[in-house]
């Protein structure tokens, strides 16, 4: 009989173990980024789990004879002593004792990956994406998302919310509208979720707080620079909670936690990138009505929609917040109560607005948040006010019958802030596989 | 102008902060879960995010008055005297000074919910899933889920693995077959996603080591309760390994990090569940062909599937781990190729069958992994053996084309390990909101 043991054996060290490996013999694996044949000596770049890593054959370090058919992406490892890169303070770099090849690709690269900059249109990006994603660059895109996501997690845990796995195949869209994705689910027509927002409302009934990173779906008839039709959706609600402002109070705590891991464990990643990471003091924060006025008055610019912002309109917020306040992100509230969904709690003192907020970062809008309704008859006299079939969401409205605390929450767009966290125009590049109007594959 | 400055004010303290409070006077927030009234005396239980909390009104207590009016699930803070719970060592109460209603429902509950065991028929269950959640023995599975996924994640993020978000609308399945959900996406039909495999092994490409915690979606037309139509897969993928052998032992290192995180994090749970953690010391292994063989001669089992087990046989072949080795796990290696999807990798020495392998665990499939074809020409071959239009799956073998280390990895169904560890027989009570053949509400 066999057994396993579950010890993982490391048979080659990483890049990060070469520091205490000086002038030792060591074996590490890893893709043939890039080949450069030089007279007498030749550098083979390595591309590692996180890291480019040089190595250089010469005549000199060994008797390893040196085969002319290395080529870029072969999976290799390569044998050989680290010494420090003296062209590069801190650095370290391996002289070649032996390559053995490993795996070898069928076809040349389409594009050319190995350059600093991956110099293609953006369709042509999309289109190739498996491969389009080994650039140093677009990976590191995603090592950062990983950091957001994992700070999320991470300081929510730490402030006692539990993680929870809502279904994605739902009876009812959350945001309602038209652009849900319809399904035939055994005959019966159902819907993608467009957002957790009645489960966790639901869990606040259990849990109190609860946050999920997950996917969400939007059937936008249109193809936008700031849309896509799936996307990842980071959400908390939490009850007990006094006003709003405890929610924003929670997400500004949040985004600092985020941004410092971001600093400190994925520094190799915003060096890559050259990210400029915020720096989150306070946030400021603006009513609706008065940023209308104010985008009037101060920006001289004609209001036509006195609902939402246009995008410019969001844009001119972030101008003056950064101006003003030296923030690049800024609180809009009070939203009025006929642009936000049925759930969102209206301010007594002005009925016509809710206690809720966006918060904008960078020109765009990268979170909607607020306090909920939480009364069963206020939640079903506001339902019915709006004309909803308000038996379709018994099973929605089953947690404010049998008792809800006061509560609110938010949901982030996880590749929005990604793309404006690293100032990319276009929200596709902070998507691994995006899913627009046009594009299902990859 | 107003400022949010993150900083998190606790108004209440938690039941965790008791220990540190005794004969101080704080308040504590949570939903009445029952109420007794006695003679001279009455008990409130509160439910607090985690734990039951017992607060005791006596008019020797304070001024207050007892409201008679207090009931089950309104949401209070109650205000009282940290003390030792004299009838229960480690265990603190509160002598009630005052209670605060936040909050009342506007119905009684349909079922108890405050009973140690929830009382009612799986169907009853599920159809009122926003307060059965309420019972603390319900609730619990879902931090022993949050736990088990938690400490999946950390373990590979310790080992070097990015952690990914693919879609889940796509253009084709992964596991082939019928039961794939479609679904019209502006015109085209595409499928939900059966697993993120296709794009776990692109991503090898890119960052050699990769897991990703998502839903993923099964259309079975048959409702059993070991099957969910939509659950959450556990999936990783690793380069550059020599064998399957270095997945197995990913697996079993993974499963030891997480029994430890639940032993040493989730207590309150296990205890409430009075879940028996499994001893994971060395797993056995043993060939597809040999555990027929043992189910046939050891347990006189006539068999008539020689391509997969039988539900009886995945019992037996782990009765017999139990009994002899002392595993409450079992790996079963080397399936049939017949039987295994078209990038599973043949054993050069037995071409019928691969290089995969199942876990069993307490008479049940958890796991299905092993190694992938990585060479596109022996996977363009056997696609093309299968009678599979290989151009259709152009985007996916795009990986291989431009070189692919040799991988391999695994998916784990957290529904079925959760349910299983905490020895529940049906899967439903495992999922927040099941979704099965007749059940998408809530």
């Amino acid at each position: 009989m066999e057994y396993i043991s579950g010890i993982i054996e490391k048979k080659h060290i990483d890049y990060t173990d070469f520091a205490n490996n000086v002038d030792k013999v060591v074996s590490i694996h890893g893709i043939i980024h890039r080949v450069r044949e030089m007279t007498g000596f030749n550098f083979v770049i390595l591309r590692t789990k996180r890291e480019e890593v040089q190595c250089i054959y010469s005549p000199d370090f060994s008797n390893f004879e040196w085969d002319e058919n290395y080529f870029e992406q072969q999976a290799v490892v390569v044998t050989g002593k680290v010494v420090a890169d003296e062209t590069r303070e801190g650095r370290y770099e391996l002289q070649i004792h032996d390559v053995e090849v490993v795996s070898s690709p069928a076809e040349e690269m389409p594009i050319t990956i190995n350059k600093k900059q991956l110099n293609v249109e953006m369709d042509t990006n999309l289109t190739l994406r498996p491969i389009s994603l080994r650039n140093p660059k677009e990976r590191a895109i995603f090592k950062i998302q990983e950091g957001i996501a994992r700070g999320f997690k991470e300081f929510l845990l730490k402030e006692n919310f539990t993680e929870i796995r809502t279904p994605k195949i739902v009876f009812a869209g959350a945001e309602g509208g038209a652009n849900v994705f319809k399904l035939d689910y055994f005959g019966k027509e159902v819907c993608l979720t467009q957002s957790p927002q009645f489960y966790k409302q639901t869990m606040v009934g259990v849990f109190e707080r609860v946050f999920e990173v997950g996917p969400v779906f939007r059937a936008e008839h249109h193809n936008t620079s700031r849309h896509l039709n799936e996307y990842i959706s980071m959400d908390f609600e939490m009850g007990f909670i006094d006003s709003f402002h405890d929610i924003m109070n929670m997400e500004t705590a949040a985004l600092k936690y985020i941004m410092n891991m971001l600093e400190t464990e994925y520094a190799i990643e915003i060096e890559i990138l050259k990210a400029k990471l915020p720096k989150i003091d306070t946030i400021p924060v603006i009513k609706f009505s008065d940023a209308k006025e104010l985008i009037q008055t101060k920006y001289k610019k004609v209001i036509t929609d006195f609902m939402d912002f246009e995008p410019e309109e969001e844009q001119l917020l972030c101008k003056y917040a950064e101006k003003e306040f030296g923030s690049e992100f800024i609180f809009v509230t009070h939203y009025p109560s006929a642009k936000r969904p049925f759930y969102a709690m209206d301010d007594a003192n002005e009925p016509d607005t809710t206690l809720s907020f966006d918060l904008l970062f960078r020109g765009v809008e990268i979170t909607t948040g607020g306090q909920r309704v939480h009364d069963y008859a206020a939640q079903v006299k506001k339902m019915e006010e709006r004309g909803m079939n308000v038996e379709e969401f018994d099973s929605y409205l089953m947690a404010h019958k049998y008792g809800l605390p006061p509560h609110g929450g938010l949901g982030l767009g996880l590749e929005r802030l990604v793309t404006k966290l690293l100032g990319f125009p276009n929200i596709r590049s902070g998507s691994l596989f995006p899913r627009d109007l046009t594009r299902v594959t990859p």
